[in-house]
């Protein structure tokens, strides 16, 4: 399907394209294909404006072809501090909760970070239960398992203490204890899932992350393997968001260096994504109802802030992290850059790396990364993120020159002298040697054990992610173009 | 009171300084006495540490004695874009509101912001009624009429439609109507009023600015006159900010030129104070509970990055925004940049210029600012904030040299050889250049009929303004002293 080009009058071009402060030059897309559930709507009623200066803004035609006009801002409380993990105790007795699922895992159940939370619960008098069974990586069924473990001990506020595994899985704990008949596709993302919007609050739920990476503590996003179709899905709402998401850098010390760099890779791709993700006002179709603005809604002015500076700290302080363990100042700028990346991309979304990370990890021939102390196999998110991210935003570049090379500018390249046409490959190339730099990282795909062979198998798995892909630049409308495009992507990330 | 110098080990010096990614160089700094209520709040207990990671973070002392280790980043959502206000009818809608009281002023009750906002309303059929008797630069007397009007309709959601005065009000209507028994001076901030804390949720309130300047639809601020004091003071609360924000700079166009240059000037002392506040791990004493930690925090990594952020997109668009009514995209970046700008001095705070403000504002001569269509003597917020910026960051200068080099940058100025001891005076200079430049402006206090014989009223009247001189840097601990301080200020703001 081909998004018609409509002629716009120079008044409503300049209008529209006023508020963007970079310029995006490619052509505009239409990823309805990628998002049936939008199809749904039933044409925008044009506005009755009552003036010539509004006038200008309404444009005739279907609501699908309408692109977005607006963006909209949202992000949990952030509170940041080194200890502060001991507040969470007053912060659930300032809120009234009396009994609180605590929900973690083994790993994390043995550490520092969860000694303070018993104790800071305990100091306050709350009642509490822990759930500690969540799964690194959670599949659909480790997820229901927790779920059937939350629905009877119906808790009156959640608490999350993990990375964003555990954080994810505590968002789908609250939701489905909330709607204690739903049927559990029923508001995983379309076209998997059935898509079902979240009509009404949950439970608070305060989250403290012992990873720098996943960002889940500030967004409404859930992500699990939904092991029949072989991908990974998720549900993503902006009632799922926590309430407070505490960042303590002490938490985060405690991670082995392949989890410090595996998650610090998820905030490079959160932020290299979303700053490089089409505009919210290239996006289509504008929503009928404010409800239905998607929270993974384009690049836009607030959060290419957050992005762009998430990923200067991210650059400058992941080696750093990783290299030393007693890089204190280095960690918590990580979790910082986590936070702020989460805010960015939790309001623009992320595109090809994430969409195709998917399958990535949930095809995984049997590779087991460096360092993870699990029994099977595991490709680590942040990994199966960043194997791509090479070949993707060589990819990407095209589709806007200026924003690919100032991303390489802040990885040191001098790009004074360089080409627009070569703004994919310069980036392409930084991070191929930020990644070298690091170490211990799978040079491709086929580090991870993949040929070939399981290209096309990937390529279906990629597909259905539609709430990503539909903000990739640059992707086709068609479906098989689209296809060969994600082929030659796989193909290309073979090695770098 | 001046604080005692702790001699704290270095390993406790490392980490409590690492988190900050900019250098301030200024002396410890106890601004208790202008907080007379946390003086209330007993010693906090010394973390039960259980291991050598966390027990570094560990203080002894009474409470008023320890910094702040932590800071907490709050936000209303935010909405943006042309054309957007027309969604505030399913806003309401979605969140099952059925009774509305939309706040305006008589001006803005005649523009098409309000036309729209009658039907979107009207459309949804929302039940609502306009109170539009909000006096530009609020009195207590008109807050309280409004407060009289609200508490018999019983609303369960507020709309306010306008400036900032607009927004404030309908905070403060809000507030009173949930607390029926409440004395008007029970949550007025201390010392003015007794400082009672807001200890449960407010209803929905969405605000519509139709000015750039405020960023009121971000912040849990309302500021208005005691008249009885002379000075101005208000309410400060999370729980009071704006559940929305819906930023829509259609609804700016009407601003007359010098309401957007005086809404502008108070954009840019928004930024450039919650710039060079005091570091929020400088703040005194650490609160005993999160709760108590206020919204004016200091500066903090991400307010830092709003602020900043804020301040360049001022220093580009403001004098286009004046310049030419037609400049739709200055016009909306500085909509965009009041926004930005209310979340960073919202979890940062300001300091001199606002604080200064108040008693200058409220002890007008007489003056009667040009392009304000009022019938009473008015020195706009704005301009009231904005006069005294040379002479305030002059005196800045000093506690952040880096700081103020990194500001002056912004307005253009080449500060290779700056030398560090003269920040303060370049950025000075540079604010002065630009005030001239945007024309219409009093040079200083003079211009607005002030003279010698008003300092020392001015002075008695910046004084009880404990929430914002806490945050100021350089000031001095002791009274007397700071009376000094505050003396010199105004008459160096005398011209410029």
């Amino acid at each position: 399907m081909v998004a018609p080009v409509r002629v716009i009058p120079n008044a409503a071009a300049r209008a529209t394209s006023l508020l963007r402060t970079i310029q995006y030059s490619h052509p505009p897309t239409c990823p309805c294909h990628s998002n049936p559930g939008y199809h749904q709507s039933p044409p925008i009623i044009a506005p009755r404006a009552v003036q010539a200066g509004r006038r200008r803004y309404a444009t005739p035609g279907g609501n699908h072809e309408q692109k977005e006009y607006a963006f909209e801002m949202a992000a949990s409380s952030i509170r940041f501090g080194p200890g502060v993990t001991r507040e969470v105790g007053m912060d659930f007795k300032n809120m009234g909760a009396k009994r609180v699922c605590v929900v973690t895992d083994s790993t994390v159940d043995k550490l520092d970070a969860m000694k303070q939370v018993r104790q800071a619960l305990g100091s306050e008098g709350i009642s509490f239960d822990v759930y500690s069974n969540v799964r690194i990586e959670p599949k659909d069924s480790s997820i229901k398992d927790a779920i059937a473990w939350a629905r009877p001990y119906q808790p009156d506020a959640f608490l999350a203490v993990g990375g964003g595994s555990v954080i994810d899985t505590a968002k789908l704990m609250n939701l489905y204890t909330a709607y204690p008949d739903a049927d559990f596709l029923d508001f995983v993302n379309a076209p998997l899932g059935k898509g079902r919007p979240v009509d009404k609050p949950l439970k608070p739920l305060i989250a403290v992350p012992t990873t720098a990476g996943t960002g889940s503590e500030t967004t409404g996003t859930a992500i699990f393997d939904l092991v029949a179709k072989r991908a990974k899905t998720g549900v993503a709402h902006r009632n799922l968001k926590p309430t407070l998401g505490i960042c303590d850098p002490i938490n985060t010390r405690t991670m082995p260096a392949a989890v410090k760099a595996s998650s610090g890779l998820d905030v490079l791709c959160h932020s290299l994504e979303s700053w490089t993700a089409i505009p919210y006002n290239e996006r289509t179709p504008r929503p009928q109802n404010p409800i239905l603005r998607p929270a993974y809604q384009g690049a836009n002015p607030i959060s290419d802030v957050f992005s762009f500076h998430a990923l200067r700290r991210t650059v400058k302080y992941l080696p750093r992290a990783i290299r030393d363990p007693d890089d204190f100042e280095a960690q918590s700028e990580m979790l910082l850059a986590s936070t702020l990346a989460g805010v960015g991309f939790g309001n623009a979304g992320v595109h090809l790396c994430h969409g195709m990370s998917y399958p990535i990890s949930g095809q995984n021939p049997g590779y087991k990364h460096a360092g993870y102390d699990v029994s099977f196999p595991i490709i680590p998110h942040g990994v199966s993120v960043a194997v791509s991210a090479p070949a993707v935003f060589r990819f990407t570049g095209a589709s806007n020159p200026e924003r690919h090379l100032q991303a390489a500018e802040v990885f040191g390249v001098d790009v004074s002298n360089v080409k627009k046409e070569s703004a994919g490959e310069v980036l392409a190339d930084a991070l191929t040697k930020f990644l070298a730099d690091l170490g211990d990282q799978p040079k491709g795909l086929k580090g991870l054990g993949f040929g070939s062979e399981h290209i096309e198998q990937l390529v279906e798995g990629t597909i259905p992610q539609a709430r990503v892909l539909m903000l990739a630049p640059g992707l086709s409308k068609e479906l098989e173009a689209e296809k060969d495009q994600l082929r030659r992507l796989f193909e290309e990330a073979m090695s770098h």
